[in-house]
């Protein structure tokens, strides 16, 4: 089983000390209650679910699987009582509006109780994250009664949800949608076509399934500007949400995967399905969206959850494994060997892991925060700059805070060696499950052109300008402190290399786009690699106080690596942009 | 299922085009009936046994799976007829000596045709490949009644061998083996021990198995230098070969592991086995470095072979798929999409496999070149100098193709998305598979030491100079044509950083192993590159008379794009090599 305890201690540095969450989130409406007295005993609480229930429900979930039976899923021995449990406990509804039952806690709370059930069980994970992206899709899109109706079920957990985007002949080009909607001229719509690769379409854990539909009115324009989202629930529900009859939906057989295999991933058949059609008509895009963005930052989280476990059970093994001696002499001359954390070549796989999956946690928190301020934030002027700022970031983290999960799972099955190969120590599963995060809800080349294609154009450079400004500031404020200058200075080269690509795909991209499509995805990395440089720099400046201290000096040192070993690749992308799109685009397709 | 077809004019053009096999090769003593007009016909018919036979079986391999019943291993359905087939196609002693029943063809060919093998299928791979490793200690250690009694039965693949290094205990550090050979008295030995990941160590398709087994004799040393081989016969052999009765040694069970399901990694009991020593007494490590450098050689065509096989599905699926449309405007304007091949960053995916696997190619077939003239050429100056060459590149092309090999198979699952997190395609299982070239005979970080700590210092630099002369000698030599300036330009820079690596390594490695030790895995890289560059660069010179034509086109496409989108990397292995061991060793042991 692979090794994890929630990171209690460093989640709440990260959230208290370097992101100032008491200031920065607490004051926000509704969240006066919300500072570090509820704040570190609920994430206590849920890191015992996540050790005590979650964790080791992990292995048996992958070996047993979901089990397809007579058009149901059953998902594997305990998953059901640890669902109960999970809903039981309100995490269902943790961020969603109390006024429809939901705990109405911060995002920032949210995606760290994510975090560790990701950490312990990313297939476990999948059912509550879909729900949440739903859920969100209904409160800003829903009607009041849509929302009455079934905001509460999802909230309390009694209800899943689901996003029935992909088609056989259509993953990220939707306007190639077949799937129909015809109006049953009593209000509602009878919804036909069949949809692929749908996670938690079908399972045992909730008495109702809310699927998201993506399909097309009769009178729909082609391509995306036709696409309208339908509520189509399992069981349909009467005014009372009592459940009455079945719906016209079934499971038509659930994917033979890699990894994840307590997350049942289905082929949904919708057949006169009766439908509810959420938003406006051919307004799916925009509610598909929110979704969308929403369930891009669940999954860069999933990323993170995986890089925690991959990275402690690499180093629990390192510690515990002994195998020749240090370089420098034996460490421990009355044991047959030393433990191998003594190798320089460990350490540098070791660090190179806990260097960034602590950046990458200063991030995600840093979003969750913002996101928080986006929504609550009286002065409209700073919750825009907080919605520019998650926009932004949101393709980033999905795309590099996945990469980083399967990097980071790869890099602890090489630290465990042969060991890491065969099913004990679990991190076999680590790499075949987090290996998805870098596909679903967009592949990371898809968020790689969002960045370039929609968030570096939109208003003339207005988001870029959220990251710039202040992380020239934060440079200015601290460079002339001696013991900030290798941080700020490794920083400042990393930030003027982004400045320089941004410039150049934006002026390149203008004229001709392919120039910006071949730059995309090292543009998105050197971007992650400079933002998780500027959280490190900022973990310094908190950490500061305590220099003399281990923790200082633990922090410092992973700063200090992250700086010297890992951002040094943002010359290479710089590089790579500079080269251009001639070397991409020159041959003829026939060729390859 | 994955997309294969052997790459027959392609290696015909590395061999004779690129590396001039008719001038280095076919000379050579004892090949000179192997020219083109042997070798392009041996080809085909190996090609048509891995496109036929092998790659079909490849899935259900893997779904199946070997099972371990009642001590007895069952290798999957249809693997004991392919077995027979390869057996009775004389490709089992491909490369042996004829004086023992081997075709006595050369190294050459045997890398191209276990590339092809592998590409179809690279758990039935595995079987032939220790086989090939066992009889080369066999042919280099063992005695001439040894040789005559078992290397004809290897050679005709009646009999397979393996390795037995692991146990329990140890894996990198065999000096901790605790396996014990006790004179029998009768001039042979009571092997008693127990080996975990025995790959092959027990299956149904060879009547007999010969274990080359590390065991220590009762008066050893201490650490590898006690060390001796034993070979153990699974079956005991008459003298003349007649198979009598079973030896003390059977199969515990076998690993649930990621991949590689069709490829039995047993734990092997030794209780009283009968066993021979093969070598002198103590003299184990010695005899176990011939198997070794030949199995890492061996494996790191294993990722070539896997790499290309991700390569050409990937390749296959981009030409298929149809999403979205090419940012300059419809392609296809009469379908409803445009294949995805023509997106820019499919594109970058596709190029970024196909220029390392061709690079990748030229670089084993060039060391399956040297290592025909280490043990043929008459010259023993030249022996000498081929020999340094094998011993230099075998860690480089284990680490690096093998890395490639996991890369690529990743990258190909990037571009079919979600189909290729399922298992349809293929590709899923080729990352499943292709993960453990990586980690046995030696984990890369190993081979990464073994190239700093052994090689680099040999000879005061002396293997590093075969690389570096005849590379100095090609820059000058094509510098000042302007077709090759963008490729030696870029080649020249990226040797200086080598040299400047090198350089930095040896003078601090001197006073301080750990600095080498730091820098160990990111020199290989870089040494990797660079070598990459050079095969790129040669390849371009011998097809710039065909600048004109598709062929000549596409080569000097992905050489550019090799060297504009790849090599920069280079940089930054560059500047985390000069950043030394301080950012690595700093942190406790209990920080982490």
């Amino acid at each position: 089983m692979a090794t994890y305890k929630a990171p209690l201690d460093e989640i709440g540095f990260v959230l208290f000390d370097v992101l100032g969450y008491e200031t920065a989130v607490r004051p926000l409406p509704g969240f006066g209650e919300a500072g570090a007295d509820l704040v570190r005993p609920a994430l206590e609480e849920a890191g015992r679910l996540c050790e005590e229930v979650l964790l080791p429900l992990n292995r048996g979930g992958d070996e047993e699987g979901c089990r397809f039976e007579n058009g149901v899923v059953r998902t594997p021995d305990g998953f059901k009582a640890a669902y109960d449990a999970f809903a039981a406990g309100g995490w269902s509804g943790l961020a969603l509006d109390p006024a429809h039952r939901g705990q109405g806690l911060p995002r920032t709370l949210h995606f760290a109780v994510m975090e560790m059930i990701c950490s312990a069980n990313l297939a476990f994970g999948i059912y509550p994250g879909l729900s949440h992206g739903a859920a969100d899709a209904l409160h800003l899109h829903g009607t009041e009664d849509q929302k009455a109706l079934y905001l509460p079920r999802l909230a309390s957990g009694e209800w899943t949800g689901t996003m029935c985007l992909t088609e056989p002949q259509c993953g990220t080009d939707l306007g190639l949608i077949r799937t129909k909607a015809v109006p049953d001229g009593e209000g509602a719509y009878s919804v036909t076509g069949t949809k692929i690769f749908i996670s938690c379409g079908e399972h045992d854990l909730a008495d109702n399934i809310l699927h998201l539909v993506l399909a097309k009115l009769p009178d729909a324009p082609a391509g995306t500007r036709g696409i309208s989202l339908f509520l189509v629930p399992k069981v349909l529900v009467g005014d009372d949400g009592s459940l009455s009859e079945r719906n016209g939906v079934r499971c038509g057989g659930i994917e033979n995967k890699m990894g994840i295999h307590a997350s049942a991933t289905c082929t949904m058949h919708f057949d006169e399905a009766k439908g509810f059609l959420v938003g406006g008509a051919h307004g799916g895009m925009k509610a598909m969206f929110t979704m969308m963005n929403a369930a891009r930052l669940a999954v860069a989280i999933q990323g993170l959850g995986v890089a925690e476990t991959a990275c402690q059970t690499a180093v629990a093994y390192a510690k515990e494994r002994r195998q020749g001696r240090a370089l420098s002499g034996a460490k421990e001359p009355e044991a047959a060997a030393d433990p191998i954390i003594v190798h320089p070549d460990v350490r540098r796989m070791l660090l190179t892991m806990r260097s960034q999956v602590d950046a990458a946690r200063v991030l995600a928190c840093w979003t969750g925060m913002e996101l928080d301020a986006a929504t609550r934030h009286p002065d409209p002027e700073r919750r825009k700059r907080a919605d520019d700022f998650v926009a932004l970031m949101t393709p980033i983290l999905k795309a590099h805070l996945t990469d980083l999960g399967t990097e980071c799972a790869n890099t602890a099955m090489q630290v465990l060696g042969g060991h890491g190969y065969v099913r004990e120590w679990g991190v076999e599963q680590l790499v075949r499950d987090a290996r998805i995060a870098q596909i679903y809800e967009g592949t990371n080349g898809i968020q790689a052109l969002d960045l370039v294609g929609r968030k570096l154009p939109q208003g003339t450079g207005r988001l870029l300008r959220r990251f710039f400004h202040p992380l020239d500031a934060f440079i200015k404020e601290h460079e002339a402190d001696p013991c900030l200058a290798p941080m700020t200075g490794a920083l400042k080269k990393a930030a003027e290399r982004l400045r320089g690509a941004t410039l150049t795909i934006a002026r390149k991209g203008l004229s001709d786009p392919e120039e910006a499509g071949a730059a995309a995805s090292d543009y998105l990395r050197l971007f992650a690699l400079t933002a998780m440089a500027w959280a490190h720099a900022k973990t310094v400046v908190a950490v500061l106080p305590r220099a003399g201290e281990p923790f200082g000096q633990r922090k410092i040192a992973l700063a200090t690596f992250y700086m010297t070993k890992v951002l040094p690749e943002t010359g290479a992308l710089f590089a790579r942009i500079m080269a251009g799109k001639g070397p991409v685009m020159g041959l003829e397709a026939e060729a390859f």
